[in-house]
């Protein structure tokens, strides 16, 4: 029998952790800088998402080796493992699962506290940006490293006046899984 | 009497916190980033040290509302409660204290652990990467909040080869505070 899976708050307390609020002004300090040299909203929104992509796929590692999760029967599942314990591990915090379409391949994660954004106020000025764009795109690139090509958009961000974080997360398709070595079969 | 400074631990318990690895490699994200839109290194180097400089003249608030340090006696006392207690309340790890020159104006901090360089492997085009300015940069910005003028470099970088993560930090004058008020002396 492999160990049973851990709780979000026992995984948590695994791990090495840094302040939130350096995380935050950190991050803060490279959105600007990012509006500062692309200059397009619409190009920050767009390397911002690929940052995340890209860190995703290293910290699934850290998630599968951590957590002693093993496959998911079902996008279901994934996505409350995302929500309980993912988001739990990395930020602190647990996410709702919400808002399933009828295939159950599409739902929506609720964000029940963001460190992403704490002391943030966008300018008038970027009002088209997508601050937690890395979120998502963490979130994307993580799912890609087990197979599953998603698209994660926020629906509703606090930022630019809705009354959440919501980000909607759609399952496009299973990829199968690229081994390193040359099939017989 | 006003409370007794917490103690490292304590302090670094009773702050928000995020997953180390996910800052490391945001901010490793954000420096890559960084050589793309700046070219130059020596940029680089200056955007980060400016990055966090910003960031330090705003994390001190958090650690003077949350320590209980009050006033340091002299500039020595300072560096020891940056390395025992700023370090461990931002990054969860200390620094020790050594090198101080004759005056008592100049020190060096030796970094026993620093997570801000996990998986980092500096490319040869990168060999003047200041690759840890950031932190370099937050100290100076705190201290001169709390009316210390300093320059703070590194003099040894794993990274470049180096046996340990040394960074100097010289006092350069005290300034005066600034008071939000006319003084009528």
């Amino acid at each position: 029998m492999p160990p049973a899976p851990k709780s979000g708050d026992a995984l948590f307390a695994s791990v090495d952790r840094v302040n939130a609020e350096l995380f935050t002004l950190t991050y803060g300090a490279m959105v600007r800088q990012l509006l500062t040299d692309l200059e397009e909203v619409e190009e920050v929104n767009k390397q911002l998402d690929q940052m995340g992509y890209n860190i995703g796929t290293r910290l699934v590692d850290e998630f599968l080796a951590k957590s002693n999760v093993s496959r998911c029967v079902d996008f279901k599942e994934t996505a409350d493992v995302i929500a309980k314990l993912g988001f739990k591990m990395f930020l602190g915090v647990t996410a709702t699962v919400t808002n399933w379409d009828a295939e159950g391949t599409s739902c929506s994660l609720v964000l029940e506290d963001n460190p992403l954004v704490d002391f943030v106020e966008l300018p008038d000025t970027c009002q088209g940006l997508q601050y937690c764009n890395l979120l998502s795109g963490v979130i994307r690139g993580a799912l890609e490293m087990v197979s599953m090509k998603t698209e994660v958009t926020w629906v509703r961000d606090m930022l630019r006046g809705d009354d959440a974080y919501e980000m909607r997360v759609k399952l496009i398709k299973h990829v199968p899984e690229e081994y390193p070595y040359k099939d017989d079969d």
